[in-house]
């Protein structure tokens, strides 16, 4: 098996509601409409796809049509060149909708992270420091 | 705000064994060890890493430290250049100790998958089809 992760898919509730957070409000770029009844964007290395809640869980199988927890236990890493960025992609979610869960702040890894949470609660953190990052914005593993 | 995935972290509840499970079972490659209580794996274009999932909700907020739901909302996808590939990296997950959630069938998108789940339950699909793999594993989103 190849290591590798192609997609990335959120269970929404309002599949509109987060492609508009997503496209117009953080701006990945995408050419899918939501009567397409699937959004895929363009980001690095991963696809990050957007796909009703309900209909991902009966993708997998009935036994998965429950509800969501608040903490899913998973959790999404946007890794930054530098500390200001933090701030400045924090601000931009925000305005786009995205509720703040920790104010950016130094972490105990010498770094300076905070987190945000989209439409459905799904966690991003932004994060700078520990992490060397190439061109093509993939990370170089300590 | 770069369209960009750095890196997607399990909370797991046994670090060790979810090491073994993708590093001996899976074959991702990482040179970390349990005790530095957090494993990055060199997967391509994002990162996979494990943290302990108490820890992990601790680290966003305490309001996160919440049990999990059997559906956290979100697959990750393995997507593989043939249909014999999908049946050979179920088997190879199954002998890992994955469990089959679904087994490998043609989808409604003209494509073929399944899914399995890691030992947190953390779902992955590995599915054919629809998409093109560039030769760097990452998708042309059709």
């Amino acid at each position: 098996m190849n290591p590798r992760i192609s997609i990335i898919t959120l269970g929404v509730r309002d599949l509109e509601r987060s492609l508009r957070f997503y496209r117009d409000g953080l701006g990945f770029p995408t050419t899918r409409k939501p009567e397409q009844g699937i959004v895929f964007f363009q980001t690095h290395g991963v696809c990050l796809a957007l796909y009703p809640y309900a209909e991902l869980a009966h993708d997998v199988s009935d036994e998965f049509a429950v509800e969501r927890s608040k903490f899913t236990g998973i959790t999404l890493a946007h890794n930054v060149r530098t500390r200001q960025e933090v701030n400045s992609v924090l601000e931009l979610a925000k305005a786009a909708g995205a509720r703040i869960e920790k104010p950016a702040q130094d972490t105990s890894w010498g770094g300076y992270s905070g987190y945000f949470s989209d439409p459905d609660g799904y966690l991003w953190e932004v994060a700078w420091g520990a992490f060397e990052i190439r061109e093509d914005g993939s990370l170089v593993i300590p």
